[in-house]
């Protein structure tokens, strides 16, 4: 490598760095990932992991060994604090580091946002990492482990309560899966507690679940979620959350386990761009996926405002994807003395799993629901999952799960140590 | 059930207590097993989840699970304080929880010591718990990861310095691994680091390693560790560790990553009892694993000091696993009205695994080394993994490690959260 090869620096490694980062592969540049963790993460199944039927490391593998074979491309672990975009450098931890890029391509993604009370995070955890993953597998399973010791029966019935708050995909997703967990999955191993009769109340402040999808698919996954049992409320906002408790309007819910899948916001990192930001603090970008004034700075995925032929791109794994794929095309364009393109965003369509046997799709103007959905899901998500090693392993996972419905990831960690049994 | 049946508490769910819990299936009695985890943990194989090569959930299973066939089992996940033995019963989770018993089986196994030092802990984490195993994958996977990204020659130098502390199985067995992981696994993942060159030392106090075993599978087992570069310093007694530096005598070694495998004490609830104790903290039981005056109490596995036949039995999984069984068969012996055995110890040999082809094992008189010993290692920890779900998954992680010198789980979690990539 000799010293003027062009530098691109791609702040994150989820699906936008990532295909970024790939679609280098064949260019003169050099390119540095930066993450600051060492795994890129299959986000779509992470609610999977936050109920315990996938292990943490089937849905994640190293950054560095999913890029291994670039020789053109070092990864590095660091927490990246703002981007110097006069300096044409990342300032990563806490001034400890700093990398020159002569293009940057920003995929840090999006947060859980709690519409101005980030106080409610502790009583209610949002589920983007897997880390948030572990934590919600921990309370999920510690709140039937509480329920069978204790005497107490209003105390048992609180442990049994499941709240998730938000009626998006992975809200959706999360309040399918607990009814399977606790009936299928747990009634055998509990003796004093029925685990059948867990409630799960899912809250939409919406009219309708899943309002990104066409209103016959928001019907369908809300006949499927209460086929399973779920308590599903649309219209209802939420106005407090504390530990062990939600408001909703005039109702307030005693649940031990709340879990918030209910807002983003981007990754605070677009702020030290100088560029315009949305109402989610999302980065708007240009029709080619740079910033205005900075020909040389690319934002993608879901740290990104972005719109492919007038209209708004919705903020999923292929649009983080397409772009990542596209950012890395216009830089190489740049590299190359070409002009760039405008980022044309194709629609595979929408996809979420309801429990075991039933998801709704749509692909362009095709709508599934049901039991094809979910087969059509599975495939696609075998097809995509990241991370080639994991796919045996997630396979033999999943047929377990679904054959005994047992759950293939139990276990409960990082509680402290305590020298007694 | 009717409130006469004897009441039988088996406390931790480790082999002892799992073994004593299974062969109490047949039996009138109502068993309750209290564990402060959820988990049964095969902890053979604990190194390898600490080494990044297998995952948690591989070798854990949830206890309740394990038992959900046995009608007459109860699983409670409690931290038990104390035992009354008076009262004849457990005092767990502060005093919230009092579990009474008519026979006592307790099994809380040992932790780590530090030799008068608990203040090197820290420093040098132990290997005990699911936990513990979390822990030293994530110091050792960021060793590397700092590494990388380092441009201090000497930084790099203590980074890539790993010290295991303790030249029994575990420290063996660990210093094993670690120069498969840093050549094999590793080394086309990173950029500006070779991971080749990390150095291992394991030091043992004593004048050999493996000291409980014969003499020859020492010497074969240093010589394997040589062979895989690891420097191994018998007689070198640790007199001083702090964070990033190890002292043995006069010198003074700079490391990123010290484990700690030098010595156990049992669980301090043996304490409680008023039974007499040894130097380890174990608790000193009769022929039959009961205590002086409480015949109703049975005492098993790593947190008993046990003889069999006159001579001392060693802390192994084996012995865990029959002095368990053995403690419920003499409950269901004094329940019958009958009196109870002398335990009786079956000697079923060593066996350690030194990186990824050999192994030392003694079966009786016999002694194996090298690749022949590495395939009976294999063979017999498949046939004993509990958990009987997770054999098809560790048999894939452990082809595919073995096939293509990838580590299976290179997950580092647990850093807290910061909101930037």
């Amino acid at each position: 490598m000799t010293l003027d090869r062009p530098r691109v620096l791609v702040v994150g490694g989820g699906f936008g760095g990532l295909y970024a980062a790939r679609a280098l592969r064949a260019s003169a540049a050099r390119v540095t990932v930066v993450d600051r963790t060492n795994h890129h993460l299959f986000q779509p199944l992470l609610y999977q992991a936050a109920t315990a039927t996938l292990a943490p490391s089937d849905i994640t593998a190293p950054i560095r060994w999913l890029l291994r074979k670039q020789p053109n491309v070092e990864v590095l672990m660091a927490s990246v604090d703002r981007i110097d975009v006069e300096r044409r450098e990342a300032v990563a931890d806490g001034g400890a580091l700093a990398i020159p890029y002569d293009y940057l391509i920003l995929a840090a993604g999006a947060r859980h946002s709690y519409f101005g009370h980030p106080e409610w995070e502790t009583a209610a955890p949002g589920l983007k990492s897997i880390d948030d993953a572990i934590r919600i597998r921990q309370r999920v399973l510690l709140a039937f482990e509480r329920a069978e010791k204790t005497g107490d029966e209003d105390r048992r019935r609180r442990e049994l309560t499941f709240v998730i708050v938000g009626g998006g995909p992975t809200g959706v997703e999360l309040a399918g899966m607990l009814p399977t967990i606790a009936r299928d999955a747990l009634a055998g191993d509990f003796r004093r507690v029925d685990t059948r009769r867990a409630r799960v109340i899912l809250l939409e402040g919406g009219p309708r679940l899943l309002p990104a999808y066409p209103a016959p698919l928001s019907e369908a996954a809300r006949r499927s979620l209460e086929a399973l049992g779920v308590e599903v409320r649309t219209g209802a906002r939420v106005t407090h959350v504390a530990r062990g408790v939600v408001e909703a309007g005039a109702e307030r819910i005693h649940a031990a386990t709340i879990v918030w899948a209910a807002g983003n916001e981007a990754s605070p990192l677009g702020t030290s761009l100088g560029a315009p930001l949305d109402g989610m603090g999302r980065v708007v970008v240009e029709p080619d996926l740079s910033i205005p004034g900075h020909p040389e700075v690319f934002v993608v995925g879901d740290q990104a405002a972005m719109t492919s032929g007038g209209r708004p791109v919705p903020g999923v794994a292929p649009a983080a994807m397409q772009s990542g794929r596209w950012a890395a095309a216009n830089v190489k364009r740049r590299i190359a003395g070409e002009s760039t393109r405008a980022f044309r965003y194709l629609d595979k369509g929408d996809l979420a799993t309801i429990g075991r046997y039933r998801a709704v799709a749509r692909f362009g103007r095709v709508r599934v629901s049901g039991p094809l959905a979910w087969w059509l899901w599975l495939f696609v998500h075998i097809l995509y999952l990241a991370g080639f090693r994991n796919r045996a392993s997630v396979l033999v996972e999943w047929g377990y799960a679904f054959f005994t419905y047992q759950r293939g990831s139990r276990l409960i960690t990082g509680l402290g140590r305590s020298p007694a049994a």
